[in-house]
C-alpha cells in the first residue's frame, strides 16, 4: 500500500547495503556465490535479525538495473519505469531537458566483417575511452540535432540528442550478443521514425570516425529514454536521503529519488569514510556495492565470493555508527554460472531491534528461504525498513 | 506482470505435466496421497530442482478445471473465464459461432420422486451414452433455437443452442448433490429470460423422451458459456505448443489458447508416443493426466496413489527426450476424503540446468512447502518456465 500518509517523524537512522547482483543459484557442484561466501559478520545480522527472499520485478523476470533499484526504494518497477539514458544522464550530472533523449552508450569492438566481436571493447581503460568520446564529440554533427557525448567509466558513455520533435520509443541497437552486427534503431510508434533516422545518421558518422580505433570501433545504443520527474524520498518518505556509490548509473538513480550522492568514493573504504562523515547529517544511506555484479556477469564464481566478502568485512564499521535498521539486499541476481542478470530471488536481511528473529543464523539464498520475511516482493521491504525505523504510524483506529 | 513484450526467441523446449487434481491434504490417519505414492522419479526431479506449492485462482478458492488450467498456463483465472460450455465444445472440435449457448451435461439417474440418485448415470459406457445423445439429437426439438448434442466420454455431452436472441448468463441445472431434485436454470440478466424458458422445455422434453432409461433417464447441465476469443500462446508467448491429452475438456482448452492438439491417445502409454514423435516439431508440450482426479472424485485414495505413480514411472522416458524446462503440477487438489476438488494449494515442482536447488528431496505437500519457489499464484508459474527456458528478456534499463 501507499505509505506516505502514514509517515511520522522520527530520529532514527537506516542503512541499505546493496550488493549488486547478489543473488545466485546452487547446482549439483556448488552451493550460491552468498552460501560459499565466508560471512561472520552478515551471518551475526542474519543472527539477530530477519531474512528472506525478494523478487525485484516479478516471478521469472529478470531485471534491469534501474528497475532493480526502484524496487528497493519502494517504487513498484512496474508503474516507474526508467531507461538507462535518463539513469546515466542523471548519474553523470548531465541535465536532461524535456524533450531530450538519451541512451546509454557501450563502445564495442566490431570486426572485419561489421559484426561485435567484443560488446565492452575490452573495457577500454577510462583515459583511452575518454579520448575517443572527445573524438566523438568534435566530429559528430546532426541535422536537425544537437548531440552530446559524455564518459562514464571504461566503456560506458552518454549519448543525449537535443532538438525539437525527438521521440524515445526505439528499439536498441545493442544486439546484446557477439559475432552479430548491430541492430538499427526502430522505431516503436511512428512519432519516432525521425528519431531512428537520426540515431542511424549518427551510427553511420560513428563508424567513420573511430574506423582506425583498435579497440573502440562503434558505439551500441541501449534504453533510449527523456527526462522523467519522479516523486522523491524526501515527499514519499519523509527521508533525509543520502547515496554513497562509485558508478553513475547508481549515483544517477538515487539523483532521480533525490537523493544526496556523497562525495565521489573510489572503493568501499572510502565509501565508509563518507558514510560516517555524513552521519549526522541524514536518515537513509544507500551504500551501494558493485563488484558482486561486475564478477557475475564475467562468470567469475570466485571474484563473486571474494566481492561479498569485501562487503562483510565492512559490516562492523557500519554498525559501530548505531544505525536502528539495517537492510542488506541485492537489486537482482546474477548468478555466475549465467554471467548475466537472472529472475532468481535475491537473498535479503533485515536487522532492527525490533524486527524479531527467525531460526536462520547464517546469509545465504537457502537459508532465507526458512526466514522471517518470507518470499516477497522486493517493493515491500522499504515499508518493513519505515516501520521498524518508527516512522509509520498505525493504519486506522 | 505482462510477460509478452519481454519474450525472446531461445531454441529450448518445456514439458508441462498435469497431474489433475494432485493436491491432497495429511490428516491425522495419513499424509497426502503424494506424499505417500512411491514416486522415485519425481523425486529425483525435485532434488535436481525447486518445488513449492501453487494456488491455482486464489486462497481458499476451489477451481474448476477451466481456471485451474488457465493458471497453470499463465493466463489470470479471474480476467479469462471460460465457461465449461465452450470447454466441451472446443474439446469436441465443435465450432461455436458468436452467439451459440453452450454447456456441459451429465447424464444422470433420477429416482421415482425424480431426486437425483446418481450424478454420473453409474459412469455409464460410451456405446450406451451414445445411443442416448442420438435419441436426444433426434427427438428435442425447440421453438427459435437449434439443439445440438455431443457425446463426450462416458456420462458427459455437450449441449449447444443456436438462434437469436440468446444469452449465457444462467445458473446451473446441476444440484451438485444426490437426493435433490434438479434445479432450474435462472436467468442471471433479464436478458437471459427467453434463454432459461428454452432450457426449461429442453429439460422437459428431455425427462420425457428418456423416462423409459435404466440409468441415463435425465441430464443435468453446469457451466452455460457462449463463444470466446483467447489470446493465444504463439501471441502471448511465441510458443509453438502442442497438447497430449485424452479428455475432451483439456483438449478443448488447449485448444482454445492455440496449441496443436495431438493425436487421439487412449492412455499414458500412447501419450508418451504422441510426445515422442512430435519432440522435434514444438517447444511446449503440454501432457495431462486426468486419474490422479477421478479417483480422487470418487474418494478412492488407493487407486489415487496408484494414478501419482503410473505418472511417476513415465518421467525417465520424458527426461529421456532431452527438455530444457520440466514442471510438474495439478490444476487444484482433489483430495480422497472429500471426493471433490478443493481449495487446498497444489505441490509443484520445475526442474531445469538453471533453476537452482532447494533442500528439498522428495516431491509432496510438505516437503513444497520448504522449497525454493515458495506459496505462490499458480499463474505466476509460466513466467518462471519462461525465465529457465531462456525466453524471457530483461525487463528495463
Amino acid at each position: 500500500m501507499d505509505v506516505t500518509p502514514l509517515i511520522q517523524p522520527a530520529d532514527t537512522k537506516l542503512v541499505l547495503m546493496v550488493m549488486d547482483g547478489l543473488g545466485g543459484y546452487a547446482d549439483a557442484e556448488h552451493g550460491t556465490e552468498l552460501e560459499e561466501a565466508v560471512t561472520p559478520n552478515l551471518d551475526l545480522l542474519a543472527a539477530e535479525g530477519v531474512t528472506g527472499l525478494c523478487e525485484p520485478v516479478g516471478p521469472g523476470i529478470t531485471p534491469g538495473s534501474g528497475p532493480g533499484h526502484l524496487g528497493i526504494f519502494g517504487y513498484d518497477p512496474e508503474a516507474f519505469e526508467l531507461g538507462r539514458g535518463a539513469l546515466s544522464a542523471a548519474g553523470l550530472d548531465f541535465a536532461l531537458q524535456a524533450g531530450d533523449v538519451a541512451a546509454r552508450g557501450n563502445f564495442c569492438t566490431l570486426d572485419a566483417g561489421g559484426r561485435v566481436a567484443d560488446r565492452r571493447a575490452g573495457r577500454i581503460p577510462d583515459p583511452d575511452a575518454r579520448a575517443v568520446v572527445e573524438k566523438l564529440q568534435a566530429g559528430v554533427h546532426l541535422d536537425g540535432a544537437e548531440v552530446f557525448f559524455r564518459h562514464e567509466r571504461e566503456h560506458r558513455l552518454l549519448v543525449v540528442l537535443r532538438g525539437p520533435g525527438l521521440d524515445p520509443r526505439l528499439t536498441d541497437t545493442d544486439p546484446q550478443a557477439t559475432g552479430v552486427p548491430p541492430l538499427d534503431a526502430e522505431a516503436l510508434d511512428p512519432e519516432a521514425k525521425r528519431t531512428a533516422e537520426l540515431v542511424e545518421e549518427l551510427g553511420n558518422q560513428v563508424r567513420a570516425l573511430l574506423a582506425d580505433e583498435p579497440r573502440a570501433n562503434y558505439v551500441l545504443l541501449r534504453g533510449f529514454d527523456t527526462h522523467r520527474e519522479l516523486p522523491s524520498f524526501q515527499d514519499r518518505y519523509g527521508l533525509r536521503a543520502a547515496a554513497v556509490a562509485i558508478y553513475p548509473m547508481y549515483r544517477g538513480i538515487a539523483s532521480l529519488l533525490g537523493m544526496d550522492v556523497l562525495g565521489h568514493p573510489k572503493d568501499l573504504d572510502e565509501q565508509l569514510e563518507i558514510l560516517r562523515g555524513a552521519w549526522a547529517d541524514y536518515d537513509y544511506f544507500f551504500v551501494h556495492h558493485k563488484y558482486t555484479d561486475s564478477a557475475g556477469e564475467d562468470g567469475d564464481r570466485a571474484r563473486k565470493i571474494k566481492a561479498i566478502e569485501t562487503l562483510d568485512a565492512v559490516v562492523p564499521q557500519v554498525r559501530a555508527l548505531g544505525p536502528d535498521v539495517i537492510a542488506v539486499t541485492g537489486d537482482h541476481a546474477t548468478p555466475s554460472q549465467l554471467a548475466a542478470h537472472s529472475w532468481h530471488p535475491v537473498p535479503t536481511l533485515l536487522w532492527s531491534p525490533h524486527c524479531g528473529r527467525d531460526d536462520v543464523t547464517h546469509y545465504g539464498e537457502r537459508w532465507c528461504l526458512r526466514g522471517g520475511l518470507g518470499i516477497r516482493p522486493t517493493k515491500d521491504l522499504m515499508a518493513i525498513m519505515l516501520a521498524n525505523a518508527g516512522r509509520l504510524a498505525k493504519y486506522g483506529a
